[in-house]
């Protein structure tokens, strides 16, 4: 009887898509409703939860009557009487009351497995509101619709979501791919230029490690990026996107493994966040990450000089501060605790991916903290 | 642009195995040794936390003695210098000062995506630390070793987890498969009749939906199973848990339709726990659901009078209760309003598996609450 065993094998199917479209919940644009309708068993009256980022509802004050009037206009579905509007960015991750408050909200509007929960919103609304419907009867149905730069190219495509606890950035979460994206292009426009601008922080990583030629088109599109140009706005967001999910897809989705190359230069910038106490956002901590990490690619023999010049000043052109003080604040040892946390949260061995070449990231289990520190002082240097 | 999308599209891959053994932490039972040694990564040191229920601990006096000698002799990987031991038993799954002390320990430990959390307990105990190793850091590695007998042939080898919330049986859970359970008869020895017996109510639960051949062994192993005779409690779990096992794996693992057939029986169970504040175990209220659904059956013309009052006499042959003073309550609209909770936690449609034969049974999407209640009044007089 000893050796006796039985062995489980399956494997769970994931599909979604990201649709790129503009006014989505003006009667004319069907996208939404035709999603709903055809999404499951057409037989059932489903049920939607919205959840509003507090800025989003502010500044497109028609929003949520836009909504009302979608959902009134061919009754394709049950919207819930009550739109939660939560106050996004980073305290929302920070604060368990504002999980509690949508899984509270789940529960008294009955949202089950086959129900929907829209979130509208930037990366950090989307992440909680994603963790809190992941964990609801062991998930509901998730609907994101991103309205930064960031979460329309970067976070609001994937697989996973997390509230922060403990003081550390993203302990709690679960992998909990949506059911659909909604890109909506009208809600950038009430970005500040920071958010705007925090976005291609995630381009430009996903440039460095996979893709030369959008690295390139990056560079000959400052300008317009800059200036928020729509169409060059929607381009970048699209091929973003697309490299995004094609890693996701051919790599290992819910990182069994220890790799992450999506997450080049995030070590510094998840302990950054911290440091400044998320006074930086998140995709001005990953500039200054990647800054990092690539002059230390640099320093490890790995790409020219000037390359990695290249890129700090590629950033500073799109107007990103390429240091913060927190980098080199108690001789960098608050810094170098982000390679403990970071290791540990991805689990096993340490794995940092740095640049082979412009267009080409591969991974090290080793940091040299002399080399990352002198890494730190040229960053310095080249940030005054 | 207004139609422009991509499609995400993988899938994620599960395997575990389900050990059957004796002694799982003498010296000489290499079994679990080995299992850590030969998973992942063999050059990296992993963690092991340990989560014990009370009960148990004070059962096994020297079982966590056991646990740190068997690491000691061959150091094959590092045991946490903390052994948790909790309460188990519902009460686990109701207060959520119990997980949040687990992932005080996870974190605290550093136990991350490539190490370990082995959880030594009832089924409440193994769903409560599972939902715990769940979210941490989106998942860490969870090993279950289930010690009552429902655990043993039900919960413990399958992929749920799940703590009670808002007043609501496993209202936040997540799909978490464990990388590894063992299962261990030397632990069942300290059982009491109750949790003896409540574990065959799972048996009877599948056998009665899948294997007629599993049910006769059952009527034919009567007095071997009251008396905790432990081959025939092998033969017992090593049968249901299989059934288990084919079911989830052929079926729809994480449960994305509306289709729960393991849950014959349940929906009524969940609903008794509750009302009887927990008085009744988990596999007593199935007992009692089984009862209810397979009269409700015989009275829909499913299956014959004798067949549904033979099942009734099978459970009250083994020991158990079969009706509860809380199923009539309040002209048992409490009762009902079980059934709209377990739509909801399913989602969809309403879902309710019925009897079509012994060994066999289907779906139905309604439940005609007349009949319903007589099949509440008949278990009543059954079980006088
Ligand atoms: N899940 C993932 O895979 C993943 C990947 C990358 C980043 N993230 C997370 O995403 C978060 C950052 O997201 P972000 O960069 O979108 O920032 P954010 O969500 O913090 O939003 C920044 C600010 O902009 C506001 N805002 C959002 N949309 C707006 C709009 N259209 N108009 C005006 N104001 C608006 C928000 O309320 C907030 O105050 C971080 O928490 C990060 O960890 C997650
Ligand atoms: N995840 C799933 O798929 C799934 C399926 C079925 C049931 N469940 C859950 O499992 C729970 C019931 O589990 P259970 O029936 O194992 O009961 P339990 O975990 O509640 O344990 C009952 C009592 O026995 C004690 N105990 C456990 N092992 C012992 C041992 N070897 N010796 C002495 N005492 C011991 C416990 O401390 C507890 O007090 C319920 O919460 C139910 O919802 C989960
Ligand atoms: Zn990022
Ligand atoms: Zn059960």
């Amino acid at each position: 009887m000893n050796r006796l065993s039985l062995t489980q094998e399956f494997s769970v199917p994931y599909k979604y898509e990201v649709f790129f479209t503009e006014n989505l919940f003006e009667k004319e644009n069907t996208l939404f409703k035709d999603f709903i309708v055809n999404f499951g068993n057409k037989d059932y009256q489903k049920k939607v939860l919205f959840v509003v980022d507090e800025f989003v509802a502010k500044s497109h004050k028609n929003l949520t009557s836009q909504i009302v009037a979608y959902f009134n206009h061919e009754n394709f579905a049950e919207l819930m009487p009550e739109i939660l509007v939560l106050e996004g960015g980073e305290n929302c991750k920070n604060d368990p009351r504002y999980y509690e408050e949508v899984i509270r909200a789940i529960n008294e509007h009955g949202i089950d497995r086959h129900s929907f929960v829209a979130c509208i919103g930037g990366g950090a609304l989307l992440d909680m509101v994603g963790y809190a419907a992941g964990i609801s009867h062991r998930g509901v149905k998730l609907i994101r619709i991103p309205t930064t730069v960031l979460s329309q190219n970067d976070s609001g495509v994937g697989v996973k979501n997390a509230v922060n606890y403990l003081g550390k950035k993203n302990f709690l979460g679960t992998f909990a791919p949506p059911v659909a994206v909604f890109n909506d292009m009208q809600f950038l426009e009430s970005l500040g230029e920071r958010d705007l601008r925090g976005g291609l922080a995630e381009a430009i990583k996903v440039a460095l490690i996979k893709d030369i030629e959008f690295f390139k088109w990056i560079i000959a599109h400052i300008e317009e990026l800059i200036a928020g140009n729509k169409r060059v706005m929607q381009e970048q967001i699209f091929r973003c996107a697309q490299l995004h999910l094609q890693h996701i897809a051919s790599g290992d989705p819910f990182e069994t493994g220890s790799a992450r190359p999506l997450d080049f230069g995030h070590w510094a910038a998840h302990k950054l966040e911290y440091l400044s106490d998320f006074q930086i956002r998140h995709g001005e901590a990953v500039a200054i990450g990647i800054c990092l990490d690539t002059l230390y690619s640099y320093l490890k023999g790995y790409i020219s000089q000037k390359e990695a010049e290249g890129v700090v000043y590629l950033f500073q052109d799109l107007g990103f501060a390429t240091f913060h003080s927190a980098l080199a604040e108690n001789d960098k040892i608050n810094l170098f605790n982000g390679l403990n946390e970071f290791r540990e949260h991805l689990g096993g061995q340490l794995t940092i991916t740095l640049l082979e070449k412009i267009g080409k990231g591969f991974e090290v289990h080793e940091i040299d903290f002399d080399l990352m520190k002198k890494a730190v002082d040229l960053l310095e240097e080249l940030s005054q």
